[in-house]
């Protein structure tokens, strides 16, 4: 059975990616990212994904010392989606790049041939690391940069959902059995998703355009 | 000024770069890892030898959760250097990728544009992510996955002494003023370098070919 590692952020896109991956064979191990964000919720609804999905997970804990992101900085307000003109605040510094070198690096050392992101460059708010051309641009750093690269075997980063819409996403995963009412979306950390924040809106228009019914609210 | 970012390990390359990145003319931020190594003493150095560069570090704990690598194993012996073939058991997956990936973050949220690093192709010990092609793939991930990237200002990744021999290392540094009595090579921890290990071996004969005196002998 092949091994892969599976980026699990808690949210809708790796949720489907995970499951996507176990749908074509992989035994998965999940990655997950304890890297201070807003709050807690995200890490906890990746863990019971994987849990969900019978596999097993690993929770690296980074910490970004400097400042540069809304998204980690709690004295600064997120932007709404309406407002987004270019790359928004919410942008983390290489944040994808880092990510993937731990994933590269934990993918070597487990003997995973592949990495599962559930990157999208559709709904993708502007961030420069969600689009297909930066995988593209890792496969020759991976080919060159490791020892199964150097050996002839450099692990592949998949990236399923770079083309999809949300909706595409949603119906996909309603598909594969995704929990969907595990998932965290809302950039908030309040008992129920705010439905306010550019990740509920993006969520909700997603769910409606699919045709499937979110569960997060009922 | 132009503001650099610079990799420092407490070793004699990084140590030699940081002096070299000075010396043409930048304002230097080192960032310093910790990043499990087998003894505390590289970290020590770095800062003395950034302190005595009069420059600002910051350092990043990140922890490998999993294992894969005799330097970070501490119930691993580290092997001998005339004994090694290929790649050796000190390789740690991505960790180059990894460093240069957060270095790139701090760059970026420092408005630093350049990036030094003190890796070397002659003396590289068999390890893929120090030769100057690793760093080439990178620039266009960079480019294309980074904000200052996209907007057209890419973060340059410089590698000065990626094509010197350890002898031209030294005689380089010490024209620069390196304070050599601060570096540590060894691989093991204790008050004196152990004169034995793979990289004091490297050290020693850096220095004879160079005609200068290793002043850590002192």
């Amino acid at each position: 059975m092949r091994k892969a590692v599976v980026l699990l952020s808690g949210g809708l896109d790796s949720s489907t990616t995970l499951f996507q991956a176990k749908n074509k064979g992989y035994q998965c191990l999940c990655l997950i990212f304890d890297y201070g964000q807003r709050h807690k919720k995200e890490i906890l609804s990746a863990k019971k994904i994987a849990n969900a999905a019978r596999c097993k997970y690993q929770v690296l804990k980074i910490r970004f010392p400097w400042k540069g992101s809304s998204l980690l900085d709690k004295t600064k307000k997120i932007p709404l989606r309406k407002k987004l003109k270019g790359i928004p605040s919410t942008y983390v510094p290489a944040r994808n790049l880092i990510f993937l070198s731990f994933a590269v690096s934990f993918a070597e050392s487990q003997h995973a041939d592949t990495i599962f992101i559930g990157a999208n460059q559709i709904d993708y708010s502007g961030y420069p690391d969600c689009r297909g051309e930066f995988y593209k641009a890792l496969k020759s750093v991976i080919k060159i940069g490791t020892k199964t690269g150097v050996q002839g075997k450099p692990i592949k980063i998949l990236t399923p959902l770079i083309d999809k819409t949300k909706a595409e996403i949603i119906k996909l995963g309603a598909r594969l059995g995704v929990p969907y009412k595990l998932t965290w979306s809302c950039y908030k950390g309040q008992n129920k998703p705010c439905g306010k924040c550019d990740s509920c809106l993006l969520r909700e228009k997603g769910f409606r355009k699919a045709g499937v019914n979110d569960p997060v609210y009922n």
